[in-house]
C-alpha cells in the first residue's frame, strides 16, 4: 500500500524534510530526481519533483527545490555568510535561467511576514535590506548603468495588521506594476530544531497555502500572480511537540544501536507506529501548551545574519554589474 | 491684478496657512467659507472652499478642510491627548456624512510616509496603532457584533525604498480589497515652526502631488482611486528657510511697533518685498545647507502621540460600538 | 540516603519548581514552609525555606519566595494584567514590610539582561516603563508631593556588551547612589515550557550566580552589596532538551495510567532513573544542536505584556500615591 | 576692554565656534595655538589653548582640541566614511599619545544620552558598534591575542530615566572596574546648522557641565574621575533662534557685499550689536517656541552613520592590531 503523505499531519515547510519522512531510507521515489553536494560547509541538495507521483508521495508539488544547509549559521561568522550568500546566488541565478527571466526583466520582492514578530519578520527583513531600483528605470531610464535591472520591494504585512489577505495585496501590485517575476520570502516551520536558522529553501512553485507561520492562507503562485514566482523560505520556528517526538526517534534510535533487543528496551511504547505515537505526544501536551511554536533564544541576531545573506544574495543573482565575490558591499 | 498663490513658491501644505498667506490681514475670500472655535485648548478652524476662483486664490483644491490647532500638543499630557482625539473623531464624523459613507461602509487606511525616517513615519505609525477588523468580516462575518465596519489597513512604504509610486500600489490595493472609501494620513511640511506637530488637518480631497515631506508625486484622489479618499496630515517638519524667513517677519513687525518710522529701521531690506526677501535668504542660505527640512529634536515622542491621538479619533469615529468618550482605550 | 538537589543539574532558576523535584508527591520538607492560594485566574505560592537542611534539600537560600502562576498571561487580555499587577503590588508590599523598609526609604531598580535579545530584554523593559523619582527628591525636594519615595533605575547591560560584571556595575552605582533596597529583575529559565511568561518570581534573596539566561556569573544579594537586594524573575526561556525530557514524563504517566503494567510499557527506558534518562536525552541531542535554550515564537509581545504588569505592580507598591485599583495608568 | 565669552549666552559646545565667535576675523588669540590642514573632503582644525588667558577668551578649559569638519558626511558615502573614520583614528592615536596611554591601558567608553531621543542617542549607539575586550582580559587573560587592549563600554542613560547623574553613575563604575582611560560620547549643541551631523570634536578636557543637549549637568573630568578623560562630541541639533540670528548675519553679509552703504540698507537693525540682535530674536521667537532644538529631518540615518565611523574609528585607534586600512570591517 502506498504511504501517502497527505495522510500525514506533517508540520513541515521544507520539501527536502518532507522528502526525508517521505524516503527515510534515503530510497528513490518515482518522479523524483535529487542530487547534493557539499561546498565547504554548505551541503546544497537539488530536488526536481517530475510527476504527479513524485508529488503525492512528497506532498509538495512539482517543481525544482534547492536547499542549502549550514549547520554553522547560527554562529555569526561573516566569512561564512558571505560564502553562503555567494553559494545561494549561484543557485538562485540557475532559477533565473530555467525560467527564462532575462537579465533585464523586472522583479518585485515579496517579504511577507510580520514586522513585529521577530521569527516572521524574514520577508520585511529582507525587502529592508535588498537594493531597490525600478524607480530610477521609471524617472531617469537613460541614465542608468547597464548590468541592472529594475528592481521593486514590498513587505505587505500579514493579515493580522491588514485586514487584507498578502496574496490580494501583491495581486493588486503586480497588476499595477507588471514585473517580469515576484520573488517571495517567508518564514517556515521545520520539523527539526537544527533546521532552525541553518536551512535556506529555493523553490520555482512559489508560495503555497498553509504554508508559513502565520494566517497567510492564499498562495503566491504562477496561477494566482500570471508571471512565475519564485519562494524563497527559512524555517525559524518549530513545534514544541516535534521536538519531542524526533528527540524521541533519536533517543530510541541510540538505544537500538547498543542493545539491540528493542521489544525489552521500550516495551509496547516501543512498537507503536510514528503516528500513533505523535498522536499520543500531542495529546499528553496540548493541554499544558506545548503545542507552542518555538524559536531559539537568539533569534534576533539570526534573523539579521539571515535577512544579510538572503538580501546580498538576490543583489548579485539579479544584477549582473554586482560581483557575486563581494555581495555583501550591496547591503547594509 | 490678482495674487495668485501659483506664483510663490509656498512651503505648506496646510490649506490654512495658504489662506493666511492669501488674506494675510483676514480679509474675505471670495469662494471661501470659514469659521473656527475654540474648545479648550483646541481651535477648529473649518473651512470650505466653494469656486474655482477661491481655489485659485488659495492655492488649494475645492473641498472642506478642518484644521485642529493645538499648542499644548507637545507637552506629552495624556488628558489633553484624549480631548484632541474626541474633537477629531466628531470632525471626522462630519466629515463621513459629507460624503455619505454608510456607518457600515468599508473603508482603507493608508499611512503614507517612511518607517525609518521618524518625522515620515506619522502614517505607519497611525496604521499600527488603529483598529483592523476587515478580516473578521471575511472569516466570520456572521460573529462580527453590531457597530462595527470591515477596517483594513496598510502602509505602502515610500517610492525609494519600493521602487513604486505608493499611488500605485494603494490603487492596485484599491481594486482589489474594494473599500468605500480611503482615508490616508501623511507627514507634511509647514511653513511656521509653530505649527510643527501641534495642528492637524483633515480634507475631503484626499493627497495632493507634491504634498508630503517625501518623494510622493502622485495623489490619492477619488479621481485616481475611483472612492472616496479623505486625508489627514500633520506638519512635523520646515524649512529652515522658512524658519529664518517668518521669524524676520516677526522681528520687523515687533519693531515697527516700538519704532513707527520704518524705513529708518530697516532701510533697503525692510522695504524689500515678502518674496524679494524669501528668495534672497534662499540664495544666500542654500551653499550652507539651511534649505534643510527640520523637525524639534523631541520628535520621537511626538510622533509616538499624535500617531495615537490620530488612531483613537479614527477608532471612535469609524466604529458606531467605540465609544467617543474613551476612545484611547481601543489603541495601544 | 538523602537526595540533594546538588547533585542534579537542575535547569531551573525558580523555587517553585526546585521543590517540586525535591519533593514530587508535595511531601512536607523540613525546614521549608509552603502555602497557596488562588485569585481568579492568579495561583500565588508562598514558600519560606527556614533552615539550612530545607536549602540544601530544595538546592535554593534560605528566604521568601513568592510565585504568581497565570495560564492566561499570554492571552494578551488587558483586565487580566492589571488584575495581575495589583496582587503583584499587594505581594511586593509584603516583601517590603518584611524587610522593614520605609515608605519614604530610596531604591534602585536594576534591570539586568541584554536590550538586544528579546527574552533577555525582561529587566531593560521594566526599567524603561517604571516610574523614576530620584532625580526630583534630589533636585527640588521641598516640591515633590507626599506619598512618593526616590527610585532610580538603570539597565547595566550583561557581561558580553559592557565587558564588565553586571554586579560590579550595579555595585559602583550603590556606593555613590546609595539606595536603601535595590530591586533586580532578570528574566530565568524555566524547566517547563508552560511556565514560560506565565510566571512570576520574588525572593527576598536577591538574584544568584548561575541564575538568569546570560553571562551573569556573579550575584546581586545583600552580602554584595550592602543593603538588602529582592529579586523578581520571570521564566521566558526553556532547555529543549527539558522540553524533551518532562514531556518524555508526561507521556510515561499517560500511558501508566492507562495501562498499569509499566514494565512492559517502556522496557528498560522506563525503568531508568530521571537522572540517567536526561543524561541520556542531553548525550543524544547534544550534536544537534537540542541544547538550546528556546522561546515561543510571540516572545515579543509575552516580553512587553509582562515588563508592563510588573512596572505597574512596583510603581503602585513602591509609591502609597499610586493606587492599586488603578496601576496601569502610570506606566506606558 | 576685553571681550569675554562669558558675558555671551554662547549656545555653542564647540570650541571651534566659541573661538570663531571670539575672533571672527580670525585674529590670534594670545595663548591659543591653531591649525588646520585639508585632506580631501575633510578639514582637521586643531586648538591648544595653553593659559587661563586664552581660555578666558574662548570661554572653554585649557587643553587640546581637535575638529573634523566634513560639509560631505551627511551624503551616505560609505568611502567617504570610511575616510574620516581612518583620519579620526589617527587624530586620536596623538590624544593618548600626548596623555600617555599605554597600547595595553584599559579603557572604559561612556555613551552620553538617550536612547529613546534620536538625536541624544550618538553615545549609545556608539556603545552598541564598538568592540567590547575587556571581559577576555578578565576570564581568559592567556588566549588574548596581542595587539588588543581590555575595553569596555556603558550607555549610562540619562538623569530624566535613571533618577541619577550620568556622573555618579560613570565614577562609580571607574572605581569599581578601574580603566586607565574613560572617553565620553555626547551628542552636542552647535551654533550653526551646517555642522549638524558634519562635525566631530575630540578634546582631551572631557565632558563639561552645561554641555550635551539634556540633563548632564556634572562633568567627566580627570579630576572627577581620577583618570583622564577624552571627549568625543557631535552637534547633532541647533537652537532655531540661533539658525534665524545667523542667517541675518549672511543675509547682512551678502547684501553689504553688493551694496556698501550699510546704515541705509538695514537702518537701526542693522547697526545693532549681534548680543543685542540675538536678544530680540529670541525675545521675539520664544512665545511662539522658536527657542526649540531642531534637528534635520533625515536625523535616523545620520546618527548611524556618525556613530559607526566613531566606533570604527575608536576601534582602529585602541587596538594595535585592527588596522586603520580597514577600520569598518569591525562594526556593524
Amino acid at each position: 500500500m502506498d504511504k501517502d503523505l497527505s495522510m500525514y499531519n506533517i508540520r513541515t515547510d521544507l520539501a527536502l524534510e518532507a522528502k526525508e519522512m517521505a524516503a527515510p531510507g534515503g530510497e528513490d521515489i518515482p518522479g523524483v530526481w535529487s542530487e547534493q553536494d557539499t561546498q565547504g560547509e554548505v551541503t546544497v541538495s537539488r530536488m526536481h519533483i517530475q510527476t504527479d507521483e513524485g508529488a503525492r508521495k512528497i506532498g509538495k508539488m512539482i517543481g525544482h527545490y534547492v536547499t542549502l544547509d549550514v549547520p554553522g549559521m547560527r554562529q555569526g561568522d561573516t566569512e561564512l555568510q558571505d560564502q553562503i550568500a555567494t553559494i545561494f546566488a549561484k543557485e538562485f541565478e540557475a532559477f533565473l535561467a530555467r525560467i527564462g527571466t532575462k537579465p533585464t526583466g523586472s522583479v518585485l520582492i515579496v517579504g511577507l511576514g510580520n514586522w513585529n514578530v521577530t521569527p516572521d519578520a524574514l520577508g520585511p527583513l529582507v525587502v529592508e535590506n535588498v537594493m531597490v531600483t525600478r524607480q530610477f528605470f521609471e524617472l531617469m531610464p537613460d541614465q542608468v548603468s547597464p548590468g541592472y535591472r529594475p528592481v521593486s520591494a514590498i513587505a505587505p504585512g500579514v493579515l493580522g495588521t491588514t485586514g487584507i489577505e498578502s496574496s490580494d495585496i501583491v495581486q493588486g501590485i503586480v497588476e499595477k506594476s507588471k514585473p517580469d517575476l515576484v520573488i517571495a520570502i517567508d518564514a517556515l516551520a521545520s520539523k527539526a530544531l537544527e533546521r532552525v536558522n541553518t536551512t535556506i529553501q529555493i523553490a520555482d512553485t512559489g508560495i503555497h497555502p498553509g504554508s508559513g507561520i502565520g494566517n497567510k492562507r492564499k498562495g503566491l503562485t504562477k496561477d494566482i500572480l500570471g508571471v512565475p514566482c519564485i519562494g524563497i523560505g527559512v524555517p525559524t520556528v518549530v513545534y514544541a511537540s516535534t521536538i519531542v517526538n524526533s528527540a524521541m526517534d533519536l533517543v530510541f534510535g541510540h538505544m537500538k544501536k547498543h542493545t539491540p533487543e528493542t521489544g525489552q528496551l521500550f516495551g509496547v511504547f516501543g512498537s507503536m507506529a510514528e503516528q500513533e505515537r505523535l498522536q499520543l505526544v500531542k495529546e499528553v501536551l496540548q493541554p499544558i501548551g506545548h503545542d507552542l511554536l518555538v524559536t531559539p533564544k537568539e533569534i534576533d541576531k539570526f534573523m539579521e545574519d539571515i535577512a544579510n545573506i538572503i538580501a546580498s544574495g538576490l543583489n548579485a543573482a539579479l544584477h549582473e554589474a554586482v560581483d557575486t565575490d563581494n555581495v555583501a558591499a550591496y547591503t547594509h
